[in-house]
């Protein structure tokens, strides 16, 4: 079925992106999961090339693309050649970026925008805590203040972009016992002192993508690191998820549609006793169940762009797209490991690398639980 | 997420709906349930609200009523309250209104369509054969020509109104050895000599609607019986079934998501070891995962609804959405008649009717084994 | 895979019932099905053959076979042929025996068990009720000391055998605000004034077996009605359960056997697309998969035999096979009514009330959630 | 439930080979893991505790441990502290060792055993070819006669301790046109000139085991080299794979078993939202399902093991054990990953590396699609 999302204007966008893709990220997807980051110049010609401000207006430097269906476009066609370059690079143009625009006062605009629209400011955004993974409400990292400063104090893991980023949006504890009632957020600039990145972590998949450990030591910011307000960082965090969350939806699918596409291919060609193993029955059934469950998919990922292009996606909506699609995505590339047979069990084959990559998905970014929870409660339970 | 398929004019006409199935069917649930039909009265206020001839030009009696999604409010206004009543009208109004409005001769419209919209002339389709499921092109009714007649001779089997229709259409075999290049479809009065009804068939669920097997035996028509084209009607069927199957899909998932509020709002009110069972984490999450399928599964059937109206639902997009929505409502039902504890055990109870009426959507209507061969195939396997 | 549970004096047991159901189940079936009860007389054959009392000492007129593998060659037998009369008489020689055996007086023994052991005397247990399923501490029901007597009050529902029993072994609150430590268990005679039956319960399978609600008003009896200790009958109720779990397993495994071997015969001769539809792939390896569960499950189940017969089946252990068997009954008797396409839906096939006949399983005798918090509470969590 | 399979003497032995892990296997881990194969004295240690020849008579130097029940406790315990090992040892004392004990003659086994049993001599089966995985019968590595010799051309990939191996057992087609009868066994030296070795592949997980295409280019060899009979191979390659699917099944569940015990554990220890991650009822139930799967799956195994002992284990039967065990092997380690949340997805975490380990288990040996063959032809299908 055609998408009907997308209008030519779209189809325009995802051409460039796909030249990009091809320019700068496939021929150094060796090197790139060797090196286990993405080289900062691609980062400088995604900025060239306008993609990490797509919502980011022009006098900051940004692109204004104008829809959320750019941002879609872009995080599609990454997500095809790599989902770590989708995670990493959407942590910028899809997750950072909004508390830059919508959170900040002029002077942050001015001071950040332009190079972060440029790639040549990386940004992280650190939530989650070693002793309380899914448990915003519960982070334990501090920030006091000492006169016209505040001292942040703490730890943060699995931070995307971790070991790059030139700026940190951290969630703090600024107001003890009053839970959610009382975090804020906070940009770090790498180079305060008592700012300390831990070993990239070895992860199971999405190499490409450097995350890490990070530690704050009595490092000293004052109001003007401030996103957004005093003790609101819970609700900025809770009001900017449904796009993290349908940003990986959106990368999740396409991540898969690739893969499936490749193994529908393999099928098509692979032989075993005496004929192609797509044609037989069980395959060729399997493979007609992985494409509804995609499509299926798609069109409620679809359905939730256009909403939320509406301004009407809801957390629980954006929920029910995160937890499904990480779902769907997992579940499909299992099976695609397992079309290939021991090919698929080899690392030099792009479905291995996928399968290792989608693992996460059903865990970050709310994990698949905390949609349960988010999606019950909802349902009056 | 709000359904952005229907607009005010849609939601008027399920109003109308929701009253025309308050006054005349949930009154008589317990009736038809026991003499497994409905009434033809009930047929004849169904046709006096002009649902029977939704997609009938005006001339004919028909209401015209603009598009394909009054037919989809209607299939699921009637799901709601009853999967049987929404095969046993959606065989009339979704399922042959389009062959006889489309396949057939002004005679033979103005012959038929003021009755059929009317609800004075209950149809049937007649595929499937006893020896034959789902392998429509191996039918073995024959139909053959003794001068200006046509002698129909055989047996069809699991035909939804098969004891009251009025007019029965019936794929016939008028070529041999031309496989599915040699079926044509007739008309036949249920009054015709030679024609006979078996017993009404016992079924699992859906008992208000009333099927049967259909015996034809020398029974003798003319040309004017035929509709559309000579030794074309497999092509015709194909043509016609994504309106069925989709007509399915909307139906099966309205009949769920009454079932599934049911079951939610049970889980809030039910109480079990001091508090509710909706309470509990582990039903919680379920009622969860339960909302996101079903979601998932609506913004996929509302695409192809309005991909249909658009003209442009393949068959193997209406195979994706019959499939899935009848996996998905079987998949739900089954929890709900769970979380309903052993009243989901009891007929009184709606969910334990529902959960039989829903088994046969993954058998008929293609079962969801063809829908795998209709899609595998498109991938090119 | 030969099961090695059984030796020759097992087998000659099992020809013996076949025999039995062959002559006494097999030709009543569908008046069974149709008056929803079994009639009064086949008890009292059952009870000619030795198979009510298996575990009774031959001086109550048992038959005192020996070991536990004699109860389940029987309700592997029963259950075959009809899972509601394995059911049915279950609950008297596999589930009410003990309690009859194990927690009575001398007095008792005697005045009970020779009627029990003949079929006269049809026994049913009366746990659940309207208001807290699975709650067994819950109960509501009362016994309250007047002088010399107890006086019943309180409803209980889903009983088995509920409007035959002659005596029925009801657990009542004694003593208040203890919990479970604060009931007992009564055998309760039909004919006790203030005892009345609701009407039979209608349904969704197992309509051999009649199923009631029961009603206790004012019904006065004495100590020589308590079955066991006094405030002690939570504790025999958990003493019991695992043989009443492990019981039902055997009898699911077997009901779905005989479903599963006729699919596969089904699956042989059927033709479809000019080939039998079980040498489709798709099938093949859908009958491949559905054994091998079966198969994997009944290893487990004959383990948990042995373990019992060895005095060590724990209550975890028949939890893991109760929960499990049902569950694997359940998904494969819903492929076996898929494979007979149409027909699976047809009342008169066994496959289709096999189908509703298997679903209580997943809901009584301690529902599989149920299994589920017993299991993780072993687990330490 | 106690598992009835072992008696003392087991346990004895399992006592031993615990130890043995604990000084050789585990404090060597990550080096294993770096290098990509288990060091050569590992072997030697093994060959020393008489582990590689538990089924080899003594006048070859083997430890002749009398049942196979020594095997499976050998296979489980490495097996716990790693998949990788337990294949790698496996491939020599449980799969290789029946066709040198049964298949050779008086002169290969005195030229062969004593240093196999030693550890001297490493030993790798080479039947999987590039271009045809699972289908046996159509291998294309050839061996033409050649005057006294044999002359093998021809590449095998995906083969455990390839690059290892001293002695090779290979597949070979000696006669064309006769499909599975014109298959030859030949055990080649690995200095034999014409035989090289592809690079170490690079597997998503077990990368403590080398694997690795082998190339035979001219490779010559005489008659001393055949294993079994000439034209045999196919029918012993039938024969001692249920041994094979055993051995890997055996393995499966104890890997599996150590990953959710150390989940369990780290269920009752991990807090979130101000309690235990498994005191949630989600959790709990999860951890219910997975250890209820787990031991329903050691019973058919074990019942398997007792079966092969006994003489009695069919191919079916190994077929559905290695099926069967395998997939709950994905299954329940996929939810242990979750429930480890993001820890889960890091490499330096067991269950994270276990988790990729276990996924070639369903490919390999026959793949599962080639298990549901083997059981659905067995099903007369």
């Amino acid at each position: 079925m055609r998408r009907s999302l997308f209008d030519s204007d779209h189809d325009a966008f995802r051409d460039s992106v796909r030249e990009f893709v091809n320019r700068h990220l496939v021929p150094n997807e060796e090197k790139f999961i060797e090196q286990r980051y993405i080289d900062r110049e691609i980062w400088l010609e995604a900025g060239a090339n306008g993609y990490l401000g797509l919502e980011v207006p022009e006098q900051y430097g940004g692109s204004a693309a104008g829809d959320y269906r750019f941002n879609a476009v872009l995080g599609e066609e990454l997500a095809r050649s790599s989902a770590a370059a989708a995670s990493s690079f959407g942590i910028q143009f899809d997750v950072v970026a909004p508390y830059l625009v919508s959170l900040t006062t002029e002077e942050q605009r001015q001071r950040w925008l332009p190079k972060f629209c440029a790639g040549e400011l990386i940004t992280a955004i650190a939530m989650t805590e070693p002793s309380a993974g899914s448990d915003l409400a519960a982070l334990k990292t501090t920030a006091v203040r000492d006169g016209a400063t505040w001292v942040i104090n703490g730890s943060k893991t699995f931070i995307t972009n971790g070991t790059q980023a030139d700026l940190i949006i951290v969630a703090t504890r600024t107001t003890r016992e009053k839970g959610s009632k009382g975090i804020t957020l906070f940009a770090v600039d790498a180079d305060t002192a008592g700012f300390t990145r831990g070993r990239k972590l070895d992860k199971v998949g999405q190499p490409e993508s450097d995350t890490a450990e990070l530690f704050f030591e009595d490092v000293r910011v004052d109001d003007t690191a401030i996103i957004g307000e005093l003790d609101r960082g819970f609700i900025h965090m809770m009001n900017l998820l449904p796009q993290e969350r349908i940003s990986g939806a959106v990368a999740y699918l396409a991540h898969t549609r690739r893969i499936l596409e490749e193994t529908v291919t393999y099928a098509q060609e692979r032989k075993a006793f005496g004929k192609t193993i797509g044609s037989m029955q069980w395959n060729k059934f399997l493979l007609a169940e992985l494409v509804t469950k995609l499509d299926v998919a798609q069109a409620h990922v679809d359905a939730c762009v256009a909403a939320h292009i509406a301004g009407e996606l809801t957390a629980v909506d954006a929920a029910k797209a995160k937890w499904w699609s990480s779902t769907v995505q997992n579940e499909i590339l299992d099976h695609c490991v397992q079309i290939h047979g021991g090919y698929g069990y080899m690392n030099e084959y792009r479905v291995a690398r996928a399968w290792k990559d989608a693992r996460v998905t059903k865990i970050w970014a709310g994990s698949n639980e905390i949609m349960r929870e988010v999606i019950g409660r909802d349902l009056g339970l």
